[in-house]
């Protein structure tokens, strides 16, 4: 007897015919003899239009209507799952995030979770009632409708599962897991059995776009076990027993992969632009001054490079940003050229950030090397690079994505 | 100043133009210096693809589940009109029926008000910000959204209206007012300045869809005054100042009409079923054998007509159940046909029942006698009669329904 979260997101209860299929899922495990608590989204587009009327209603809306008006969808869903699942003979009730409380923060239409009362709810799934929990929101402190920003039934999911005590919350998504990288980009990508939390992380930042980062910063903090899997599987399909998990990826702590991998997956991220100041003075402050604007307009960098001044006089400094905050940087910068007092600002979106992601690389040296030497043999030029403990990330023309991954794909040894 | 509660049906919030035009409403009563709580439905057309969602779900369903489905309508409503009343610069917030809260009983699907916390309500008028109040629903005993049943929406605005203290309760509607009759059939028929709680109790029960039948008794109770008014008139048209109404029917005590006419309406039903049992003996306990049963199977008996018996030995009695519990009823009545001991049991959907209602008819002799004599003048044939103190309602072929209401309507000189 295990004590489970499942989660199904918005493909997944598109209709209600997909709403059966998810029950059967859910019944599956009740047969088993699990107690189950069950996180849905709004129907596939229902979000879509409620978010649709908020904008007709006004371009700029105060974030707590947004919020009532948004949630709704899961609101819906939960209360058919739970219909389906009594139908189907299993006993279920919906939860909406006020009544369990799901207690967030205030800030509305992107709030966070900040406690769960799961006594009731671990009480109901003891007697053997399955929980069906509206994902994506929770009770504000001004005991008004808070939700979470888009994708956040993922981290409903996890922070419920944390709660609750769960043994592990399953992700059922329209991928039967997480591969090594884009399986549309390289066919020989592998789907992973496992990988860390800290990796997950990484790819999920990067792009991997099956789990939002959210819920893994979650799930690593509160080391929940977090299981991503299809709901397209037959669900009356025979299940692995004792153990053994069904076909899927297990992301869990790192001691719970016995032969860890040197790399793990190479992920890429188109949504990048990159900056370049040319010939600024190489003094104090001027990073400083470059930044702290930026930061101000809420505009997010990532990369950052700049090297040492070979004349000692002036340096280039090379950054990137998201592609949708690009012209607003340039603006900013333009606006305070003579404060910085750089000779040019250039610039592309034409680039596209590859990283490679493993544990394993803490231990083994010459990971990064690897990493240049292949795509120079290659001739793909790097623009600028980046590197973490368990990640190289490297900046290049987005002509070369698909051959940079399949290069750095098969170098790590990741092709099946 | 006064404080008012303005209520808007599906039609009138069907969409985001029809949302700016409540809204503008809204402001010029805010603009006058009202204190004013608005109360929604859902968009026209939501609640019935939610409740299709649940019969596609189930046939059979939870009652909870249901709720919290179908209240999803007017919560997205609520929202979106704060909105936009917030961009015209008018202050504003919407209320769920469990954040006020709207206490109701616990009977899911078709629930009562019980109790309204209207202190928080109040408070937030008094400093100057519009509550929008979504309707059709309040908190159930078991701390679920309970809704009301269809059209319940005018139940919440009347049941706010009486809990904060409203100096009206303003119930707009795709019509102008209550009439003295359909003017559908009867082009002569008059709008009703005013018309009494008794009054209007017997014209909503009859047929005349204007506003929910409970409404209406929760308004007599709490005396709330309930101005029925169109949502299409421009609403920034000038208004009768200082007490006087706008075009509409104010709905009040007998005390407030002045003029108190002696008919002020005709009614007619068209969800009518006569059933008639012949040769029943006429003892004691048959009446009984025949009404029990129909009971126990919740189907509502109307009419009920008994003859002296001629003969001292049997008697026929005649009756009428709604359309839609025709068929049931007449099973129930042959599955006991031993019991009840009848030697024939005739019936017809084909009757329609017209009502003449008016407080003035208490004081004044001869209404009924008018009615008959006025009805035979036209070869109309009576098949059964029911009377109360304000109301005499007669049951005929439908065929004669048009020609009775016209006859009557001029009879009683309601043409204009």
């Amino acid at each position: 007897m295990a004590r489970l979260v499942m989660k199904f997101g918005g493909t997944s209860v598109a209709d209600l015919d997909r709403i059966r299929n998810v029950a059967r899922h859910v019944k599956r495990e009740v047969d088993a003899g699990h107690q189950v608590a069950v996180v849905v989204s709004a129907m596939a587009g229902v979000t879509n239009t409620l978010v649709g009327y908020t904008k007709e209603a006004a371009a700029l809306h105060d974030a707590r209507e947004y919020d009532a008006v948004v949630a709704s969808g899961e609101q819906v869903t939960s209360g058919l799952l739970a219909i389906v699942l009594q139908d189907m003979g299993v006993e279920a009730r919906s939860w909406q995030g006020w009544q369990i409380p799901i207690h967030t923060n205030e800030a509305h239409g992107a709030a966070r979770i900040e406690r769960i009362e799961g006594e009731t709810v671990i009480e109901r799934l003891e007697r053997g009632q399955v929980a069906v929990v509206a994902g994506f929101q929770g009770l504000a402190p001004d005991n008004r409708i808070a939700t979470l920003g888009r994708g956040g039934s993922d981290t409903s999911a996890v922070a419920l599962a944390a709660a609750i005590h769960a043994d592990r919350c399953d992700i059922y998504t329209d991928v039967d897991g997480v591969y090594t990288t884009d399986p549309r980009i390289v066919p020989k990508a592998q789907r992973l059995e496992r990988v860390s939390f800290e990796e997950m992380l990484e790819m999920a930042s990067l792009g991997a776009k099956v789990l939002q980062v959210r819920s893994v910063e979650m799930a690593m903090v509160h080391g929940v076990r977090t299981f991503v899997r299809s709901s397209f599987d037959d669900p009356e399909a025979p299940q692995a027993g004792n153990g053994d998990l069904p076909k899927g990826t297990l992301i869990c702590d790192e001691d719970e992969i016995v032969e860890q991998e040197v790399v793990t997956g190479i992920a890429f991220s188109k949504d990048e632009a990159q900056i370049s100041i040319r010939n600024v003075a190489d003094k104090p402050g001027v990073a400083s001054n470059v930044f702290v604007p930026l930061a101000e307009a809420n505009i997010n960098v990532d990369m950052i490079v700049q090297n040492i001044s070979p004349d000692g006089k002036t340096t280039d400094i090379t950054f990137t940003v998201p592609q949708t905050d690009y012209d607003r940087a340039r603006a900013v910068l333009e606006s305070k050229a003579s404060e910085i007092g750089y000779q040019t600002l250039e610039g592309t979106t034409d680039v596209v950030k590859v990283s490679v992601i493993g544990m394993g690389m803490r231990s083994h040296a010459g990971v990064a090397a690897d990493c240049f030497r292949g795509l120079a043999e290659k001739g793909i030029n790097i623009r600028a690079i980046t590197t973490s403990e368990i990640k190289i990330s490297v900046l290049i023309d987005s002509a070369y994505t698909e051959l940079a991954v399949r290069t750095l794909h098969s170098l790590y040894g990741l092709d099946g």
